[in-house]
This record gives structure tokens, sequence and C-alpha cells, in this order.
């Protein structure tokens, strides 16, 4: 079957079909202000000019609420609840939708629609929300386990507690930033000579990536209020894709005994628009089967709770040059987000709405689907082939990563993230005396 | 020489001498509204009505900022920055003083005496801060070499990083909560037979305490911004206590590879009033001599950047009975809050107003000064008595944690922090079919 048209040209390769709508934080260079917007083709529909304008005089339900398309972040927005979120994504859907059956709101609306839906180029993006605790998990199995082996060798690579819960640590959200912004070198404290154990204070030279993906909490919860599984549904935003930066020479001084610290604070960039939970549904599935059951409190009874998404990493040099350096697919975490998410909270632990959730790294099984640098040169080991020559064992100042995910392949009804990139800039020289 | 008076009658115990002026965040049951607040002998002044009754009258420079003191919460006063604290701070000083300069102002002026003073046992505390990030360290010295000799004896206590950096880890702001706040003994996977490796859930059976003092941050910094550490003192706020709750036995199963997690983030609780940093530099002193060189970015050249504050730890059964657990002072810390700040940004890690650094667990080198229950009962093996013949070796339900911290011995001149307490709840019974 053909996919669904809007009036609006979309090119039929785009993340941002008529099947996504995903939301986010846009200013111009004409108008300052921050707004919120979706992203439908090349272009962005600014949603506060849009409900300025009676965009949504069709949608009664949400006229109480508009303010939240005013505001700088979609925290508001997100606490208006999954039903009133799928309301406003399928209304805008059907605004946009050739033949639809509001063509007065935009398509035949010349004012409103010269006003509203602007060129994506036009527009500069910004983190969508306002982040209160980050925290990243570790459920990758393929990384976890090649990581394991590095350390451990095959044998032990694998904690005893891996299998039974989502290990995770918190993060540091003061440094999360949106695609686009450049990522500085960090300086820390190194080992550069094992036998003297004497570290000194040095630009890192083990810079890394991590392709994990990202989600945005759209419900509070109180202390020592647990959220069931069953319900943490519920509790979901959407989706983005998240570079956990690591500067791997740091964490191997600093991690023992309370985990990463420096090595993961000075920089975690994420995609700028959240696509929705309801968008991502039709390509739900399930993970990696575990061979251990889960403890009650973590048993999903087998419900598609993770994303066939398809994930790739291109790392292009300062010339210019392109190369994917890793595909594989979101299938590959042995915990969902609902299972995060009951885990964080069985003790407790009380969210607030825009904390966000990284998966930890998405490895396959294949070489060519190691979601991370480490895994890739086996801790420098191996070098890395690039187009045009080059070699890679960590990232080059001047390196840009860039992530992209897609769920689905049918042409005209893609349901994408856009990118998630950032270019390495060198670190900064310290002086001291 | 004898301390300087007020007006206003003050017990000469109290920790809220005219010498301390620490501030925080009040409601009383007449009005619910949230205002700025210091506290003085048995009394809170509320700022907000002391404003709005053209208390600052004699202050001019404050005049245009006098809408931070109708806040809910002190991060807009603490963007002032520390010369305008320091200027706040004394002005309330002379305001309060005996025979000083401003007598019309409060002292003679009845009608806002009696609105603005009110008694401390009428007014409800809230958290100080709108906390973005929270990070805690580990600088106890005595602390980490007890807990590593537990874990891996005397000759390998203190892990090779140790000296060499101020060894943290990002907690939870989420679960900070003001001091009286009841705290539930948190449900988790735990290892009740290591033999079987098969974790399950139930409720903590070694839940700790931990003495540490908290500090919070006045002053943003960006991305990739290093605080270098001679300007580390122009972005710390004030002083808390805080207790980081731990639930050790969660602890154990949980925290390979990547650190504590759900045995921290069920709670964590500070005291109420923050002591500003002027009122402790009278009482700044230096740590623990480390035998190992820092590195040139954490060198302090002898700064007295650590402060003689007396601590104490009360455990209060459900009967009612109080035992003293522990005494020791601040000073029994390796790294200073100007280090831990230098240290967390090298990297480039940003800041903003009212984030909080945990120092770390603060234990003396004596029995009687062991700032976890852990360390006291060596993971459960000694029994601590108490007074009326009881014994622990975690905490019970209904046991009530009070931390105190005093600065000074001299009668009528406390800096002292108020309370830090909280009680156990019982464990939410969780039910899974």
């Amino acid at each position: 079957m053909a996919p669904l048209q809007s009036w609006l040209d979309i090119d039929p390769k785009s993340d941002f079909s008529l099947y996504n709508i995903p939301f986010g934080i846009v200013s111009t260079a004409a108008d300052q202000e921050i707004h919120t917007a979706i992203a439908i083709g090349d272009h962005v529909l600014d949603l506060h000019v849009f409900a300025q304008g009676n965009g949504f005089s069709a949608l009664s339900i949400i006229q109480p609420h508009q303010a939240v398309f005013s505001q700088s972040t979609l925290n508001d927005f997100a606490a208006l609840g999954r039903p009133m979120h799928r309301v406003v994504r399928e209304y805008l859907q059907s605004v946009l939708l050739k033949d639809g059956p509001f063509p007065d709101v935009l398509e035949t609306n010349k004012d409103l629609r010269t006003a509203a839906l602007i060129p994506h180029r036009q527009c500069q993006m910004h983190l969508p929300m306002r982040i209160g605790d980050y925290t990243d998990f570790y459920a990758g199995l393929h990384h976890a386990y090649n990581v394991g082996v590095l350390s451990r060798g095959p044998e032990n690579a694998l904690q005893p507690n891996y299998k039974h819960l989502p290990v995770g640590y918190h993060g540091r959200a003061s440094s999360i930033v949106v695609s686009g912004t450049p990522i500085r070198r960090p300086n820390g404290q190194i080992l550069s000579d094992p036998k003297t154990k004497e570290p000194l204070l040095a630009p890192c030279r083990k810079l890394d990536m991590e392709l994990e993906l990202g989600c945005f909490l759209c419900k509070p919860t109180a202390l020592s209020q647990p959220i069931c599984i069953q319900d943490a549904q519920d509790n979901l935003f959407g989706v983005v894709l998240l570079n956990d930066w690591s500067a791997r020479d740091i964490q191997a001084w600093e991690y023992v005994p309370l985990g990463p610290f420096n090595s993961k604070n000075f920089g975690t960039t994420i995609s700028p628009w959240i696509v929705l939970m309801d968008a991502l549904e039709p390509f739900a599935t399930v993970g990696i089967q575990n061979d251990v059951k889960p403890l009650p409190y973590l048993d999903e009874r087998g419900r598609k709770s993770h994303f066939e998404i398809d994930l790739s990493v291109i790392l292009t040099t300062s010339a210019g040059k392109s190369s994917k350096i890793c595909t594989t697919s979101a299938r590959n975490l042995l915990f969902s987000f609902p299972q995060m998410l009951a885990h964080h909270t069985v003790g407790g632990c009380p969210f607030n709405i825009g904390d966000l959730l990284g998966s930890g790294t998405i490895s396959g099984e294949d070489m060519s689907a190691k979601g991370c640098l480490l895994e890739q040169s086996e801790n420098g080991k191996i070098s890395i082939k690039l187009e045009d020559g080059e070699e890679r064992t960590f990232l080059n100042d001047g390196d840009t990563i860039t992530i992209k995910g897609v769920c689905g392949d049918q042409i005209g009804a893609l349901v994408g993230f856009g990118d998630c990139a950032g270019r390495i800039d060198p670190a900064l020289e310290l002086e001291y005396d």
C-alpha cells in the first residue's frame, strides 16, 4: 500500500515523514524567540505561531493548554500526558495530510503557512527538554560483553549482576548538549606510565563515542513511589539518539570504586527531535532474549518494548571524508526503557518530567556493529580503516561523529531521528605555574 | 572578649547566633507562601516580609535585587555573588545588633518585627535550593581507608588513584530532601545467599547513614570552562550537613562496575539552613595532610580551605532514647570543596547555580569518630551499644538519625547548622503476582 501523502512536498527519503511528527525546540535568525515545533520533511512547523494563528481551532481539547507551545522547552507539553500527545500528533498529521479533513487550517491558509512553516535549514535547534536528572544504563549486552572481554577475558566478561538488573549510573545533566554543539577534548588525570603510578594532567588520548538511545520522561513520581513495569509505558515521552562521549584513559584511572566521572561529564550529545512513543509503536519488537529469568518486578511477559531502529555511525574527518564505522539495530538491548524505569524506582527514587534515561552503548554481534571505538579498536590495538586511507584507534581533533537512526524501510513513511552530531575541538591549553 | 549581643533574646547555646545568619526557605501555617529567611536564635526573619516592609531601606545596593527574597528558593540570591552575600549578611547582623546603627529598621519597628520575626517552631522548612546536579565525593580519608580495609584488607585499603584526585560520582538530585522528611527503607535486589548468586527483591537489611557536608554553588560556568583552584572560592555559596543514606546490601550487589545507584538514590537529607562561606571563614583550617603532592591544578599551596566544624550523630530509637554514636570534625577530609570543584571542571563539566557537592563520609581516626554504621559495625559483625540496652548493626525502622554540626565553642557566638534529621519508615510492601 502506498503511504499517505502530504500536500507539502516531502522528500520520500526524509526521516520526518507524515508518519513521524517529532517534537523539538527551534529559533530562527529572524525571530530569536525559542518555540516548540515539529519536523515535517525539510520544514519545521512552529507550534507557537501555529497556535497563535488558530491552527488548533479544530482541536478543542488542546485549547486550554496552548501556552505549552510557547515555552522554551517541551516539559509542559510532555506533562499533558500520553493521551494528549497522541491527540496532538494525530491532529497535526491530519492537518498536513493531502485531501485531509482540515485544509483550511494550514494548506489553504497562506498567511499561516508562510508564518509557521519554516525551512529546516533556517532554524537553530535547542535542547528539547529542561533535564533534571540523567541516568545512563549499560543495557547493550554485546557492548558489555566486548568491554568485559577487554578487561577480564571472555570467561568473566559479564559481571554476576549483569543479567539480573539493568546496571546504570547517574550521569551529569548539565553537560548534555544538542546535536551540532562542538565537543572539546577534555583534559584530565591520566596514568601515562602504569609502572610509576604517577598520573599527569593531559589532554585525553583515547577519546571515544558511544552509540545510544535516550528516552525522556513525561510523568513525575514522588519519593518512595515505585513505577510498576505494567505502567511504565505511560511515563515515557519519546526517544532521541544519544552520544555518550567517553575519555577512556581518564576513565581507566578514575573509575574505581565509584564509576565513571570526568571521563563522561564533559559532554553528552542528543539529537534535537524527540520521536514520540506513539510514532515508534509500529516498530515495537522484543530485545535480546535474557537467559536469566527476570524477577517479577522486571518481568515484561514478552511485551514488545524495544524498537527496530536501524542505527549507524559516520566518522567525518576534518578533510570532509565520511566513513560509516558502525551499523546496528536498537534491538541489541537486554533491558528496555520500561524495565530501566521499574528498576530505577523500585527503591523509591523519584522522577521529574524531563528526566532522561540513556540505554547504554548499543553494539551488535558483528565486527561492523560495534557501537564505540574502544570495542572496534580493542582499546587502541587495532586500527580502524577509514575512507581515503586514514586510520583511527580513537578520535582525532576535527573529527565529527554523526549518529543516525531510522525506523522502517518504506520510502515515504520513514520514522527517523535526524542527526546526532558533534565535532571534536582541540583540548584547552591549561596553564599552571 | 564577650561576644556581640543582639537586642533579640537569643539562647547563648543557639546554633544561630548573631555570628551566623544562615539562609533558608520557610513557610508558616498562617501564610502558605514560601519565602527566603534567615535564622536568628529561636526565630526566623522572613526576608520577603522584611523587604516589603522597607527593611532594606538602609542598604541601597540590594534594592534593585529585592525580588530575590520573594523567591521559593535561594538560587536568585545566590546568583548575586559572594560580595553581595557578604553585604546582606553583615547588614542583617547590624540590624539585629544591640545598640546597632539601624534600630528603626526592626528593633523599634514593632509592626515589621511582629510581621517578619517568626518563632522557628511555627515554620516549616523547605529545600533551600533548586538543585540541578548533585555530585558526591569520597574525600573522607579515614572513611575510605576503613571501608577499603573491610573489602580488601589494610594493605590495599586505598585505591591507587585515591590520594591523587578527589574521587566522586554523580548522585541523584531528585531525591534530595530537607531535614525532617521521613526516609522509607528501600526495596532492592539483594544477594541473600552468595552461594547461589540468585538475587531476590527485598527490603534493605543493611540500611546505613553517612555523615557528610554539602556545599552549594553560586556561580554558573559554561561547557569547557575549567575553574581554576585560586578562583574556586568565588563559586561557593554555603554549607549544609548532609546524610547520604545508603543501602549496603543493595550496593554490594549492584555497584560493579559503574558505582552506587539504587543503594543511594532513595533519599539524601540536608539540613535546611545554608551557612554562608563568610560565616565559616573564621573557622577555616587545613584538612588532612596529603602525603602525595597534588598536581598543580589541585594545589592549594597551604590555603586553609577546610573548616573546624564539630560534628556528631545521634541515633534516636522509636522508644525515644537518644545515643550519640559519632563525634568527629570536618577537618577529616583529604580534599577541600575548592579542590573538588577544580577537579570536577578540569575536563570541562559545566555548573549551574544550586548544584551541590557532597564531601563524602567524614570519619575520624577513633572508634567513636566513624561516620557510618558500615564502619562502626564492620559490616554487621560488631554490635553498636545504645542507651537503654539496645544494640544496632544497621538501622531499624523507627530509628531517627540526627546529624549536628557547630563551629566554635564561645557561648553566644556559635555558628551551627541546626539539625539534619530523618526517621526510617518501614519498606513498602511490594506485590507482584
